[in-house]
C-alpha cells in the first residue's frame, strides 16, 4: 500500500490528472462453466480499446481469500492500509447522508425496531418502514435534549439512521446495543473503557428520551444503536499525495468516504446515469488534479443476482464514456471495490479486473479487451488494491524519484 | 499469510468441507530442455480436468528462492508463517509416533550410532539398522531413571528414535550432540542459554547411562541426540479457523504437524496406497470440515533421482481421484509442500503447482491442464503458501466479510 511518509517525500504539486472510476462490485463469475462473467458478458468497446492499448491487471482489495466491506474496499482503493485504518460504521452512515463528525463527536447507526409490551424486540428492523416514516420520527427525536451536548439524528434509508453527538469529552468506545435476536430487549449502552463511561450515559439517556416519544410509532416504537465511532482522522489526500481531490457519487456512504480522505464532494443528483457522473467530472475539470467517480449499481445488481442487470449497468457506463474521453484525463483507471458475483449475490473476495489508461506513459500488454480473464495477461498482475494510488500518481508524472 | 486475529474474526462455523490434498514434494523439473516435469509426464485426466475447470496456480513454501523442510512447509500450507512459527525435529519425530510433548516436555531426535573403542563415531546411522531393532534398544533403555523427571524412548524408522523427558522446570535450549562427522566423540549435551542448564545435565546423564546399556550392542553402541524441542503451542485450526479437522497421512512426520495444529489424526495402515487414504476421507466424512490427505511418495521418488517412479505415484493418486470425488467436497486443492524435481534428488524452492477447484465459488482460468507450465495460466498467479488456507475458507464460504 501507499506508504504515506514516502508519498509525502515523492509527491509533487503539478503533473497530469487522474481519473478514479469505481464500478461497486465490478468483478463477477461465469454462471456456467466455460462462460462469461457479467463484465465478459457486457459489450464495453470503448471499456475494450481502453484495455487493448494501456495496461490491466486484477487487484485484490484487502488480501487473498479476504471479502471486504465496502468501507475498507474504498479505503484501499485511495491507497490506505484498510486492517490498520479502519472506519466506523457509524461515522460511514452520518457522513454520507451529510452530517457532519469531527473528531471529538461520535456517530452511531441506528436502526428503528418494533418492541413488545414488555420492551422486547420483536423485529430488529421496524417492519423495514419507508425512509419518510424514518424521517418524520427523527424529526420527533430531534426534541430531545443532553447536558452539554448536541444531537442530531438523520434519517439513512428504511428503518436506518445515523445519530451524532457534539460536544467535549465524548469517547466512542462503546458497545452495540442491538442484541442481534429478537425476543431480547435493547442492551443498555456500555462503554468498553473507562474514559468512555460519561459518553455511554449520554447515549443512555437519549435511549430513555427516545422511549416515550415512540411509545405509540409502532412497529418503530424502539431503537438499537451500533457502530460507535469518530472520525478516524485519516492522512488526506492533499497531504499525502499533494492532489487537490474530488468525489462524484450517488450513494450517501461512498461521499461520506471521500470526504474522510479529504476529497471534495461535488453536488449530485439521486438519479444520476453514470453519463450525468461523467459530465459532472468534466464541469469541475479544471479545478481538481483528481476525480473519484463512482458506480453503484452494478455492485446492487450482483447483490440482487441480477447478472443481465448488472451487464447492463456496465454497460451504461461505457456508453457514457465519451464523455469522460472528451476531457482529456492522463490517468483512467477503471476498476471495481471488490467483486460481487451475482451467482454469489454478495460481495466476494475474487480479485477485481482492473484497466490503467495513461497514454503517454503505460506500458501495453497483451490484454486484448476488458474482462477478467483478459486482465490475467495484462503487466499489472495480481496485485494489493491499496497499491493502485501509487501507479496513478507514477502515470501521471507526479512522483519524483527516490533516491539520487 | 492467514492473520489469525483476523480470522478468528471472520471465520464461521458454517460452510463447506474442504480437502487438501498434499502430494509431497510435487513440484519438479524437465530433465532436459524442452520436456515435461514430473506432473506433466503423469497421464492424469482427473486432476486435468479440475484444473481446467477450477483455478490454478503455484506456490511458493516460504520465499522466492527458500527451499523448506517438511516442517516449515506444511506450517505454511496450514496458514502459519513459517518463518515465525518453529518447529523443532525431536517434537516432530516424537509427535510422529504418538508421543505426547507438552509445553514443559522435552523432546530430542535421536540416531544410533557406531563408537570405536574410544568412543568416536565411525557410522552416524549405525549401519541403518533395522527398526525392529531399534525397537529392541530402546526397550533396554527403559531402564534409565532421572531424577523427578519421566523418560520415554521410542523407535521412528531405521536407526532412528525419539526421546522425550517429561517433568518440572524443562528448557528445550540446549546444543545438538551429533558432531555431524565420523571419527569424532558425541559431543557432551551442552544448554545454550542458563536456564536450560539443568536440563542438559539431564540429558547428559540419559546419555551416560545409555551408554553401558549398549555397550555389547555395536553397530548400536552410541547414540547422538538432535533437535531439542517443546511444544511450539501453536494456534489450533479449531479456534482460528473455527474448523474440524482431520489429517490422513501414512508417514508419522505429518501425522505429528496435523496434531500440532489441532487435527485429529485418522488411524492408516503404512501400507495404504493413495486411493486407500481416499477411502479414509470418505468414512469419515460426516464428522469433519476439513481433510488434510498426504501423499509421500511423489517426494521419496524425486529424493531417490527417480523420475519415473515420481510420474507413478502422481498418477497413482490420479486413479484413486475418484474416490474423492464422490464424496464431493466443496473445496478440493491439490498442491504440495514443496518441489522435489528427481533431476536435484532434494527438496527444492521452485513454486509448487496448485490447484483449486470449487464448483460453486472458484473462478475459472486459462490452465488447461495441471502441471507447472499450465498453473502459470492460472488466476491463482505466484502466491505463497500461507495464503492458501485463507482461499480455502474464502472459497467454502466459510468468512464473514471484513468492515462495512
Amino acid at each position: 500500500m501507499a506508504d504515506f511518509d514516502l508519498m509525502r517525500e515523492l509527491a509533487k504539486n503539478d503533473g497530469g490528472k487522474i481519473v478514479l472510476l469505481v464500478m461497486d462490485g465490478l468483478g463477477g463469475l461465469p454462471t456456467e462453466s466455460g462462460g462469461d462473467t457479467e463484465l465478459e458478458a457486457a459489450a464495453v468497446p470503448y471499456l475494450d480499446q481502453l484495455a487493448r492499448e494501456g495496461c490491466c491487471g486484477l487487484s485484490m482489495p484487502i488480501g487473498p481469500g479476504i471479502t471486504p466491506g465496502s468501507g475498507p474496499a474504498h479505503l484501499a482503493l485511495f491507497g490506505y492500509d484498510p486492517l490498520r485504518y479502519v472506519i466506523g460504521r457509524g461515522v460511514l452512515e452520518a457522513f454520507g447522508i451529510g452530517l457532519s463528525v469531527g473528531p471529538r463527536d461520535v456517530a452511531a447507526r441506528g436502526n428503528f425496531c418494533s418492541l413488545d409490551a414488555d420492551g422486547l424486540i420483536t423485529d430488529r428492523r421496524a417492519g423495514r418502514i419507508a425512509t419518510e416514516r424514518s424521517a418524520e420520527l427523527c424529526d420527533r427525536l430531534s426534541s430531545i435534549r443532553l447536558a452539554g451536548v448536541q444531537t442530531e439524528a438523520k434519517p439513512v434509508k428504511d428503518y436506518r439512521f445515523a445519530l451524532v453527538l457534539r460536544g467535549e469529552g465524548l469517547d466512542p468506545h462503546l458497545a452495540d446495543t442491538d442484541p442481534q435476536v429478537v425476543g431480547q430487549a435493547p442492551l443498555p449502552v456500555r462503554s468498553l473503557r473507562p474514559e468512555a463511561e460519561h459518553t455511554a450515559l449520554l447515549f443512555q439517556s437519549w435511549v430513555d428520551q427516545a422511549r416515550p416519544i415512540l411509545a405509540d410509532q409502532h412497529p418503530a416504537n424502539g431503537v438499537t444503536l451500533r457502530g460507535f465511532s469518530s472520525d478516524p482522522n485519516l492522512p488526506k489526500f492533499g497531504d499525502v499525495y499533494r492532489l487537490r481531490a474530488a468525489c462524484v457519487a450517488v450513494y450517501p456512504m461512498y461521499r461520506g468516504l471521500a470526504q474522510l480522505v479529504g476529497m471534495d464532494v461535488l453536488p449530485t443528483d439521486p438519479g444520476d446515469t453514470p453519463a450525468d457522473e461523467f459530465d459532472r467530472v468534466a464541469a469541475a475539470w479544471d479545478r481538481y488534479d483528481f476525480f473519484f467517480v463512482h458506480v453503484k449499481y452494478t455492485d446492487s445488481h450482483g447483490e440482487d443476482g441480477d447478472f443481465d442487470g448488472k451487464v447492463r449497468v456496465i454497460e451504461q457506463v461505457d456508453q457514457g464514456l465519451d464523455r469522460l474521453l472528451a476531457v482529456k484525463p492522463d490517468v483512467l483507471i477503471v476498476t471495481g471495490d471488490h467483486s460481487t458475483p451475482s451467482s454469489m449475490r454478495s460481495h466476494s473476495w475474487h480479485p477485481v479486473p482492473t484497466l490503467l489508461w495513461a497514454p503517454q506513459t503505460h506500458r501495453p500488454d497483451a490484454a486484448r479487451s476488458f474482462g477478467e480473464s483478459e486482465c490475467m495477461k495484462g503487466n499489472l498482475g495480481i496485485f494489493r488494491a491499496a497499491d493502485l494510488m501509487v501507479l496513478a500518481l507514477a502515470h501521471a508524472n507526479r512522483l519524483t524519484k527516490f533516491g539520487a
